[in-house]
């Protein structure tokens, strides 16, 4: 039989959008010894990732924890949890993971109604209240960051507009939380999806979720206990009404992160580790100079490519703090550039999706990632790469340009 | 703000039927920095860990990869995307986790038709045909090892009856893969379903499946292309037949792991790591010694308990080799007993489920915590408790009956 060598994966500067470099200390946090799932060590210690996880989502609410899976995993149970076949669902979409929740909206059974923005922009606030004016929807499902396109939708209006006409509001912040302001309670957000591998710089694998008792009373109202757990005499929920997915079922989730443990799954122990530690850190640090540190790194990225005389994509007012989207200068071969960036400098900047795909290049500065030395790196390879594909750059001028930015700071 | 301590879990010694103690060299392989999800080195190791897990499934199945998610993700997954609303399916239970494949299938619109077993025994394959032949289901599905009750189901006669009878056989084997021969070409299983916290000993997290020709022809016409993806004017699959999960969807998941690569989740970089560690020591080891060493260690901890005067659970004739359920003598507290384990020598065994919650312990020795210091404290620190709790044991005996079982392996 084949041998297979020693795990050596070569070291890598990540700059996509996801996922990005894992900070050393979660690293680390894997590879402590296990605890057992029912150890009283071990749920103390999921119980203070819940606890991290209400300040990291600026809320009160009581349910605040991780789904074992990735974020996609997180936005499922969420969706398949509280959407009932028939329900009607808006989803405004400005980009590809606007899709994914129509996508996924659709195969829970919900009438879904969509409005779309051009790709590169984002909506006004009164477009998503009219249409909900107008649809009379149960559910407003919406992306906060559009990784695919770099936007970022303003939320902060939504939350009341939905409370005033009883629609429940559900955002993806997997590309935001933990790098931007996600206020969950502020905003009136019913519940919120986050990721772990973009701004938390916790591996892909986990997908921590929140949501408030509007949520939680629509999801109890189709809650079933399961088989094998129940009493014989216990009679099922209505037919018709049941969470369509075990694994994804958040009566059931809440249960088992609740004091009483029901047994469902088997909490994915290391990953628990490597989230605890990542919110730990992310508390640590803080999430106000968090979110300015995301700011910083943007601003003297943004500046050394304008310097090197790239165009950015899309709306300047919409852009999101933590993905920089830039158009591939003509003539350029744009998967030309990102082997050359990986191979020779082991350096990785990610493409998009569907029609943008050829179209821009995509920076990531997330998390432990988005840092100086990452910026001041990626801004010399790329130049050195652009001129080797012969492409017209201001040669030398992005990192003194990035320099400057810095030196401000001081 | 409360401040969060390091992490510093305890040092426990894991004898569950899972998860149990993780081999350090995987602990260590979790430690690396991340590669991206598109990185070549990245997909390669995917590659590699897609061939470890046809030797350990012992198939030439082109597809043999894992979900992200717990086991119970896998198991859903697979009857998720095989089962369309209205296929009869045949589930024989003998114990707590056939419940729960009745549980999902259900939720996935089957049919389910169930024949039972008294907890303790499994079925005489005959039986099984016998069900299949009057009630005709598309679909049969199984536990190969119960943990709940230490037994394990012979499959040998049941792949090829099916295969007959045109029935798709799919088994959960999480409990058994890595421990204790799982032949999915021979038996000619269609699916099967493995664990990663038990004989493997890589955490919780991610869940290694196989299916054949059979079941992805099955899942084929039912393919939908996600929106987001797919061409404007390309036509969904036929309404009613679609998949209801995206998340745990097979026909998206190998698009994923094939040469295409077609974007569905990011896949969960660190836990991808420990599999591929994991599965590299099993065949280091190699399938036919290790499942050998399951074997001897089973013995020794069996000639220790009931050398201690300790009954066991269940048909002797149906042990899973790698649980061992013994029953709580009588008049003595079994959480007590548990809880001092792990209190004062931080062993963990298990209680279980249903009716046997407060009858049986459940000792697991899988992977990496079957092994012989393991099984010597285990043996010498129960007596201890049991005596502390006035049971009556023969002292001095259980260690010295497994030190015997070794001695005689020289």
């Amino acid at each position: 039989m084949k041998t297979y060598g020693d795990l050596s994966p070569s070291p890598r500067t990540i700059m996509t959008p996801g996922p990005v470099e894992v900070d050393p200390r979660v690293l680390r946090a894997m590879s402590f010894p296990i605890l057992g799932q029912f150890d009283p060590e071990f749920t103390g210690l999921m119980n203070e990732t819940m606890e991290m996880l209400r300040h990291l989502f600026q809320t009160h609410n009581q349910w605040a924890y991780p789904v074992d899976g990735t974020s996609r995993s997180g936005i499922e149970a969420v969706l398949t949890s509280v959407i009932e076949p028939g329900d009607k669902v808006l989803i405004p979409i400005y980009g590809r993971f606007g899709y994914l929740l129509w996508e996924i909206a659709e195969r829970c059974g919900a009438e879904v109604v969509t409005i779309e923005k051009e790709w590169g922009q984002v909506f006004d606030p009164r477009e998503i209240i009219e249409a909900m004016d107008r649809e009379h929807p149960a559910i407003v499902a919406i992306v906060h960051g559009e990784t695919s396109t770099g936007r970022i939708q303003p939320l902060s209006e939504l939350g009341a507009a939905c409370r005033e006409r009883d629609i429940l509001l559900i955002v993806d912040a997997v590309a935001t939380i933990g790098g931007v302001e996600v206020k969950t309670d502020e905003w009136m957000l019913d519940a919120v999806i986050g990721g772990t591998q973009k701004c938390l710089s916790v591996p892909s694998g986990m997908s921590p979720i929140t949501y408030n008792d509007r949520i939680e009373a629509k999801v109890l109202r189709r809650k079933k206990i399961e088989r094998g757990l129940r009493d014989k005499s216990a009679s099922p929920a209505a037919p018709g009404r049941t969470i369509q997915s075990n694994y994804l079922d958040l009566s059931q989730l809440q249960d088992y992160w609740s004091p009483a443990r029901l047994n469902h799954h088997t909490e994915a122990t290391s990953m628990l580790y490597a989230l605890r530690e990542g919110l730990r850190i992310a508390l640590l640090e803080g999430l106000e100079p968090r979110f300015r540190r995301h700011l910083l790194h943007e601003r003297a990225l943004v500046a050394g490519l304008a310097a090197m005389g790239l165009d950015f994509y899309g709306d300047p007012d919409c852009k999101m703090p933590v993905v920089t989207c830039i158009e591939i200068p003509a003539g350029i071969d744009g998967e030309s550039v990102r082997s050359m960036l990986l191979e020779q400098f082991g350096i990785e900047i990610a493409s998009s999706f569907g029609p943008l795909k050829g179209k821009i290049w995509r920076i990531g500065t997330m998390g432990y990632s988005c840092n100086k030395k990452n910026v001041l790196h990626l801004l010399g390879a790329l130049e050195a790469v652009l001129i080797r594909h012969r492409a017209d750059v201001h040669a030398g001028s992005a990192v003194q340009a990035a320099l400057d930015v810095y030196a401000d700071q001081l």
